[in-house]
């Protein structure tokens, strides 16, 4: 096994695609003139905001729940999330047939929230701070038996991830790049898999806010850099890597990108007025960085994986107090 | 020559359809299980939010300016608009490289007037009534000798506009209804048309805002009966059928649903948090229609045009004062 714990291969994620093809969405591929003329590129986005539970998360959660023996699967399981992992384990949990238990912290949006609670899992609520959320998780796992799905460290969740860009190679062959945003690291390390497996020539692209850029520092050092606060409004990548996605970083990874904040409101504003899509700021970060020009594409062809449209309506980026 | 002008049939249509397949997309229909949880009824969603210029208007206005003969087109092309026939004609005029002036409403969203300009049209403001917009219209056609293009009391313009429900229609085949919104009823009326001549069984329903019902009162009394003012947030639907487009719906449409305010936000906050996507708020009035439960369609398999999703994101329905 490899520093950092096992990672899946291209096989593992193509089995991963056909064990949760009845159970996620062939999502769309998008593409649109003019943002295209801003970015100084060819982007074709991958639509996981309109998968199941409206973020990617709805794939690797599915993979593991369903890789699961009978006998373990019968006892549950659980996870902690600031929200679209936890939503997603509960929708897989609830096609199963099994119960979910998932921990939060007090300060998730409202709208992740009622996300989990409308697939009938349990949520607990802890304290924000990683320590919190670890106590909680080992609690339910010592009451239930549940088996812990982790967010990001765990290779059928990675496996799962990787099934977007498998699906996106297959929609569009012909990518120079394909670049997704990068919290702990789950869904790019599942891309940077995919994506080298099926296109050696493809370069993979890894994109982070400037104020939670701890991918791009510990992918540059080679050891994990956490950052000791994050004050992003990407609210899904302010987790930090673990061994085993750095590993696969390393492995796959070409390069990273960071943008500002402001320009995570600027893209995601252009997303929802350019492409009539929702979408949570985390997924608008990819293209905050190519309008950063922090990632080189110029005239490529570049895949992009929008990861989310989780977003609470009442409290968009640009609007008021947030601005 | 029927009561009220000419009317496109079948054929006009699929001409219209042929016409105008180089410079206009061919959008997805769109479902989505919460929404169809809410409405008791299967849905499909034809998205011309996501047509050219963000609105279904480019359908006729295409139609329209393609079916010029080179002489006339050459002298450009005129017409009034609230916003999206505006930056939909000069959106077509523009691919055939011609001239088109809009004439507007000095109170129309900001994000409208932008669309037209950003086709290279020129804009002439007026006074935000019926006399001024065609006084002004009348003068830009008497100094450049531009053709009017009308936003619905036009043939050309209803053909083109009931090219979305052809497309509808090719694509989900056994549909038991339609539902299109109705302002001055050039899609309805075209909607109808395209509808009742590709399957005859089809109940063809029109959508309005309580507001702002001259249709409803209109298709029900058999004679035009304009409002002296009308105050609905769907902006696209102020509008009163021309004598054209009421002989149309009398001939096709079953019946007339009408929504409140109220449900028009709701409607429209569902359709951003469930299906993802922006939407104004005129496509958002059959799904209101259906919530409020005016059109009856228990169980059915129901076809919706979304109209477009030009809105103001800093204006939000549900935000602030407005809510």
């Amino acid at each position: 096994m490899p520093e950092g714990g096992e990672l899946p291969d291209l096989d593992a994620i193509r089995a991963a695609h056909a064990r949760i093809a009845p159970f996620v969405h062939r999502t769309p591929v998008m593409s649109c003139t003019a943002i295209d003329e801003q970015a100084g590129a060819s982007l074709f986005f991958k639509c996981e905001h309109l998968q199941k539970i409206g973020a990617f998360k709805a794939r690797g959660a599915c993979n593991a729940v369903f890789s699961l023996d009978d006998a373990t699967a019968r006892r549950g399981v659980v996870t902690h999330s600031s929200g679209n992992h936890g939503a997603a384990l509960a929708y897989a949990a609830r096609r199963r047939g099994i119960r979910a238990w998932v921990v939060m912290p007090e300060n998730a949006p409202a709208v992740k929230r009622a996300n989990v609670e409308r697939f009938g899992a349990t949520v607990r609520l802890c304290a924000p701070n990683v320590a919190a959320r670890e106590a909680a998780c080992a609690e339910v796992a010592r009451e239930s038996g549940a088996t812990l799905i982790h967010p990001f460290d765990d290779p059928r969740v990675i496996a799962g991830q990787g099934t977007a860009a498998l699906e996106l190679l297959e929609a569009v062959g012909d990518l120079d790049a394909i670049v997704a945003p990068c919290g702990g690291g789950g869904l790019l390390s599942g891309t940077a898999i995919a994506a080298k497996g099926l296109r050696a020539s493809i370069d993979v692209l890894g994109a982070e806010p400037a104020n939670a850029d701890d991918a791009a520092r510990s992918f540059a050092s080679g050891r994990l850099e956490p950052l000791p606060a994050t004050t992003t409004i990407a609210d899904g990548l302010r987790t930090t890597l673990a061994p085993r996605t750095l590993a696969a970083l390393r492995a796959h990874v070409k390069a990273f990108g960071t943008c500002s904040e402001a320009s995570i409101v600027r893209a995601m504003r252009m997303i929802f007025e350019r492409m009539k899509q929702v979408v949570e700021p985390s997924a608008a970060v990819p293209l905050a960085c190519l309008l950063d020009r922090s990632l080189d594409v110029a005239g490529r062809r570049v895949g992009i994986v929008v990861s989310g449209g989780n977003v609470d309506l009442d409290r968009l980026p640009w609007l008021g107090a947030n601005a």
